[in-house]
């Protein structure tokens, strides 16, 4: 049976994205985002979404350009420091001990220590309410050579991505392989 | 050192929703969707991405209303299926042996069998490029009682969702509880 728990953000997986983006006086930052994900193939897109009260908003929208760099399970805390910390009166690279990378072909930074980054440009932004969503087309994603596979594909079980559950505030690790997909579901086919 | 690996869709934790949806003879469907997740507080909202080309996207722009059903790690099999066939030539409830509910608040179906469901209005609609992406406020959760806590929030152990990893078509488990959020990173607060 179940049971109405009301109009909430609660849903599984969440990401945990570390947005990279530099200020008015060019200091990198960097956030913690839970909300966005891939929205499209061609141009490869994803999205961010955002309160403008956030320092990262502002940034965004000057310069129209920000990084995503997953953070590895061992870095949890500082995945978890950058979302409580604003960039308004914290450099959080300093406190975390995280190194900036500037992109070369975006306006933004990203993480050096983290294994996988996208490098975004913004090309839509829509709000929705209390949120802002903003769409960043993919110019290239970025990992390190040791995390790739030898076909060349980021490997996950190195590069050890955790999720968020809002529900309990609580991240969890990525599990074991489940099945393999557009695969399995074949045996139920006719 | 990192190494381009071009512009790609890559990125984790990817979801598995599977979405809920009329058609024009009002027979229930079902799709997997990848792309998406929560974008805003208030109004509480979700994004999905989809394709022109695909049922469900003719059925949402008619109705403009959608479910997401969480499936669990062992409906693996069920939910890769429902991402393979299409609702135009085949009935996918029939198929998986699945049970369409009626959402009491929105036109359109959940799956009965799954442990949580959204229920929600399509409130944008975004052209990115090949895919389109929509946003839908969630007017409601509902979750098997059996599946909640004792504080009446989703317990994720039961709820048992799983990801996706685009890059080598897998699907992975949830793993194991990692640390607190909006609590381990004040370690590093000074």
């Amino acid at each position: 049976m179940k049971k109405s728990i009301g109009a909430k953000t609660f849903l599984y997986p969440m990401p945990v994205f570390i947005v990279g983006t530099y200020d008015d006086q060019k200091k990198p930052n960097i956030a913690t985002v839970a909300w966005g994900g891939i929205c499209c193939s061609k141009p490869p897109s994803v999205t961010i979404c955002l309160r403008k009260a956030t320092y990262t908003y502002g940034n965004l929208t000057a310069r129209k350009a920000f990084t995503i760099s997953i953070p590895p399970a061992d870095r949890v805390k500082e995945a978890d420091y950058v979302g409580i910390a604003s960039g308004r009166d914290t450099d959080k690279f300093a406190v975390t001990g995280l190194t900036p990378v500037a992109s070369d072909l975006v306006e933004a930074p990203y993480v050096q220590e983290f294994p996988m980054v996208l490098e975004c440009k913004v090309t839509h932004v829509l709000e929705i309410g209390l949120h802002t969503l903003f769409v960043g087309e993919i110019l290239d994603i970025k990992v390190d050579e040791d995390h790739l596979t030898d076909k060349g594909i980021p490997d996950i079980t190195k590069i050890k991505p955790f999720s968020f559950a809002m529900d309990s505030m609580a991240y969890y690790a990525t599990g074991p392989f489940l099945a393999p997909a557009f695969a399995i579901g074949k045996e139920l086919k006719k």
